[in-house]
């Protein structure tokens, strides 16, 4: 087994994939956030006003899928060319899911730009309702599906 | 219920800290990556050489906790003073947590930077695990203590 | 007559702040974007829904200010303690006007990350109507006022 | 009129572009900026030197050009291939007008990357200025010419 | 000589490379930093059991060649395609010497992004070893070969 | 002898500095680039008239010394408070060579931040030149000086 991300001295590297075909990539990840029915419900109440919380989620989530390549130290530069989010309420369990989808036209998967962007996203949640729960979970952050490129698809 | 980071108009703000106190903070958060027995071996047998999948997440996780005013929209820059990190190897699990702590001279607390440390993390060891395992699952992102700020300590 | 930001061979330098006072320091700028009667119309519409492109244009605006020193060569970096923002909706001339203040208790004045803050929300307003209205026009980004610092307040 | 970066639950969304054509683009974006006759000649005697501020107006354009993607968040990240900028000295009206004009292959147009150029070049001249005249105004954000792209071009 | 940053009023320019042939382009850049006997053993020793001076400095070096684009205002955004690195002990000089190989398929050249991963990894090569030895000096940073391009190949 | 930046299980680590004192500290670093002797003369004709390579550099340098904490995984973020730049024209052997000092009120040196702006500069005026000569090397990056600060002061 190699770890395609180390050289032959066990340094780290970013992978050569110049040689890789040119092909339609996407990559759905999917996360939840954990909340108190306190916290649920301030999203709520205001969410039927103008949402605020989910709708800066949002926003930070996909602005965080363009930072991947900076953030995660072997990715690479990528032109991404979209993304979008959807969220669901889980109101009996006081979850939000966040799903966030990535396209691109390339050499490289987009499964990290995904991942990251439900990272952020509901970590912005986290941010903006810490002041009435210090307690909530961030969980099951997850690759559900991903299409495109010679490895074949993958689907939880 | 006042969602502190919204306005009366229910625009996002950043909230006014000018008037809090400059005290001395800190925030310890982990997080957990579950992963296949192949890729936990691959890491095990690794860092038995030079652990680069750990050291590499290590790395992502310090300079990612940096980034957080920059990924977070709502969160204030801040002059972090010390970031430390443990990662524990849960061998039965085929699991790896990871904890971060930063520590802060400042008028706010440094969750957001430690729970930001935590993802970039466990999303780097995903990155470098990804060719072996796609189904690996990062759970549990959560605070495990703040100290320091006038509304008290945390402790989970 | 000196230009504060050239030092003696003429080169361009961040200059020193060290010994100014650190004191609360405050400043406001607004501008203005001046939109097709469509473009107006799909705003309101969509705000009286959910408002998302005024949503998008604060937080982007929240962000861009805390990127001046980034973005400003000579701009020192800041520990800004607050950011706040408004939008006037000028029906009668198809515009909105933004406004943005700045807070900090630091050594120097906040006019840029002010300005910066302003230039971004609309540039935001204008790259989410650009579908309906490429003729849009940005304009009278101004200081407001300043508080603070050796030099005495500035009110317009 | 549906905006093209709302989805249908009205979260913002960076729009799918994977299906666009491929080709060249041209986008050119003009901008004022209006300063005291002081300032004026500060900025025009050192230019007659070495010209400092414009030089530092122009790099600084360019750099925040580069950054469009960042900082404006439905932006895609695209491949730049060419910035050029020219400023126009006013001397009647104590102004100086920044053009900046931007080149791409690629899938969607540089509207914003010549609009952030503009945007940040006068910023930069104000931040250079302001220890002579905070009253600086910046007028006139416009798009001035687009080529490319199935919309057809457009010219003010 | 006509410097091709320059444009013809003599400001700065992100030259046009629309029309340059879209090819595979390498570069190979190197450099060194000398270090006290005392800071070699230091690395040395701590290489026998993980290293993390230069992992440390292998990983800064990957992620700073990213940065290339942001930091010197000239270069073009670039979708790398493979970065890796290599590391010589030269052991009778108590000097380490940094490799940096960078790959593209695109339309200009990535001399700068490997001479800028290697700076950034010598430069935290020295931040990991300042607290033994303030004296360490970085040498020959130096192109050491580059291929593909109109202009031909070059070979030091 | 230990490594500050390792931790007890030697994985890197962001030091605790949040006990040390706050004073006024100041670090000066120098680099030489040394070019041929067209090259040279393509500088000095330019900047003649207007200078843009150095003055290019100059700036660049500044905002490259903002950057150190993002580039260099174990620095802290700094409040810099002045950063000075000047340019030696080496003309019997055809270098630049670039100083930048850096001052900071704050817990850490700057030695990073003055070493980092000086490579960043030195880069800069490489590829401003590439295109008439490759083989330019970078040489001697190292600090001159340092005050401030527990251990004492340092001077080369």
């Amino acid at each position: 087994m190699q770890l395609t991300h180390l050289d032959e001295k066990n340094h780290p590297t970013m992978v050569d994939v110049s040689q890789k075909e040119q092909t339609t990539r996407e990559a759905v990840a999917s996360g939840v956030i954990r909340v108190s029915s306190e916290a649920y419900k301030a999203v709520k109440e205001n969410s039927a006003k103008k949402g605020p919380v989910l709708q800066t989620a949002v926003i930070a989530s996909i602005m965080g899928a363009k930072e991947t390549s900076r953030l995660i130290p072997m990715c690479h530069p990528l032109l991404l060319s979209s993304i979008k989010t959807d969220i669901e309420e889980l109101e009996e369990s006081c979850a939000f899911k966040l799903w966030v989808k990535v396209k691109l036209n390339g050499q490289t998967g987009v499964e990290m730009e995904a991942m990251m962007g439900v990272s952020v996203g509901l970590l912005t949640i986290y941010d903006m309702l810490k002041a009435i729960d210090k307690g909530m979970v961030i969980e099951n952050i997850q690759l559900e599906s991903k299409m495109g490129g010679k490895n074949g698809d993958f689907r939880r």
